[in-house]
């Protein structure tokens, strides 16, 4: 068993990002500037918002974090919006999910420029991608296929199962595992709460994406053996032993099913840091598509 | 084996479309209007545009035909197309796919008013139709929707097989079987030229849509018995002993198919008249939006 190491592709696409930099900052270019707005408290998306200001900072980007009361209304929070939309200096923004109930998380993803939507959930860069068209591809599932790209993983004629069809990780992956591109071309097999025999269909595939949010969904006998395992889930689980009170457990159960197959990623330091830089090369590619 | 009669449940919406468009006279509402652009002579595109353009006829939509010479450029076609996007009489409207080699589809395409897309071709309305959301769905899926939902064919938890990922028919079905949604819920396989063992992925589905265009490609070995069996091929075959030097053949060889599973689209007569009234319907939902 191979380890998918994303923290450590994620340090070298790092080195990549900052290089660019250097040579943008030599021929006197703009630098890439990444905003993420962040509303209220919660610990997770402060976690998530803050590893995405570190990485700006690491590689040279310019960063601004906006972060608002957990009490904004809708329409405050749709002028600030507005305002990034409008500030050439911005050349891309993520809005941290979850949002508060009060606010509709549609009605704001729709408000994004999509020319600015480096996260990719607009719907527009949602068609493009499907379409097949230069766009900005949803982080989580670009940084998969960038993981799978930087360790070699042959992906043509495979059969991949997705487990979990969100809107932001397991929808996206089926597409762009099946599309015909050199890491793509897989026929893919998408799974869900509705789906019977989950086992067997598991137990036939040779790429396995781990996406449901239940920790330790996947368990060894699940598996074929030498299958490609990545595990997107990333739960809180309380833990008394641990200073924070809780530790981090994946969709996978990495003990029974690393074992079996031939390449799985870890949590953390799997999926988690490729989403981060799958954000910093769109934004830098949305730097690039201006000039 | 039951047929899934396509041209029957096409003609009862077409008299529910014919009473809503009797209804809206009564109330003085504007009556829906529907273009289609056809360029050149290719003779399968005549015959899809004139079918159009005799459905609005059946049921009391204003049509307009644009017929453009196969040498138009690109430039001019774009003017029509801003045309048709200006004018406030025309609710929805399609340009005929393929066009002539030198002109850039997706340049069309992209330049089509999304709320006058009643194809769903537009990259916004495929990803609003990815992310769930209200939009046109493209007209072929959303007929084999119809088809099954008309006739009570259970879909959540089914094992679908999707054969084909052409972005008008094999995908987005995909999307929609895989969708929360009465007639959605599918555990869905996405097939193509690259995918191995077809055979087998077929034979372990309960509903198969076959979209690859080849003549009669699904046998019916590959079938599981009691399998829904949706054929969307249709291709021209020469052949002398008939009147037009063709007849027409789908994806799957009915006689072989139709043995053995429960429900069976003809060709003809199954999903082609689906994709017209589903046209037919989104250019209905177009004028009640803006109402």
């Amino acid at each position: 068993m191979q380890l998918l190491d994303g923290l450590s592709v994620s340090k070298t696409i790092k080195l990549e990002l900052k290089e660019q930099v250097e040579k943008r900052k030599s021929e006197n270019k703009k630098i890439p500037h990444l905003a993420a707005v962040l509303v209220g408290n919660n610990g997770a998306s402060q976690t998530y918002v803050n590893a995405k200001v570190k990485a700006c900072n690491e590689v040279g980007f310019d960063s601004t974090l906006i972060h608002l009361t957990e009490d904004i209304s809708e329409h405050d929070l749709l002028f600030e919006i507005e305002k990034l939309n409008l500030n050439p200096d911005i050349d891309g923004y993520i809005v941290q999910l979850p949002l508060p109930q009060h606010i509709n998380e549609k009605k704001i993803l729709l408000a994004i420029d999509p020319m600015k939507d480096v996260d990719g959930f607009h719907p527009e860069n949602v068609g493009r991608m499907m379409l097949n068209m230069k766009t900005f591809l949803p982080a989580t599932p670009m940084g998969i296929i960038t993981l799978l790209e930087r360790n070699n993983i042959e992906t043509s004629g495979k059969h991949a199962v997705v487990l979990g069809r969100s809107h932001i990780v397991g929808l996206p992956m089926s597409i762009l595992l099946q599309r015909n591109h050199p890491f793509g071309n897989c026929t893919v097999t998408l799974c869900h709460s509705k789906t019977k025999n989950i086992e067997e269909i598991c137990k036939s595939a040779d790429i396995i994406i781990a996406a449901v949010g239940i920790p330790e969904f996947l368990r060894g006998d699940m598996v074929k053996a030498g299958a490609v395992v990545v595990d997107v889930g990333i739960t809180r689980v309380n833990d008394a032993s641990k200073k924070s009170g809780f530790r981090l457990l994946g969709d996978v159960n990495f003990e029974e099913v690393s074992s079996k197959c031939s390449f799985i990623t870890p949590v953390p330091g799997g999926v988690g840091p490729m989403t981060i830089v799958s954000l910093m090369q769109n934004t830098l590619a949305s730097v690039e598509h201006k000039e």
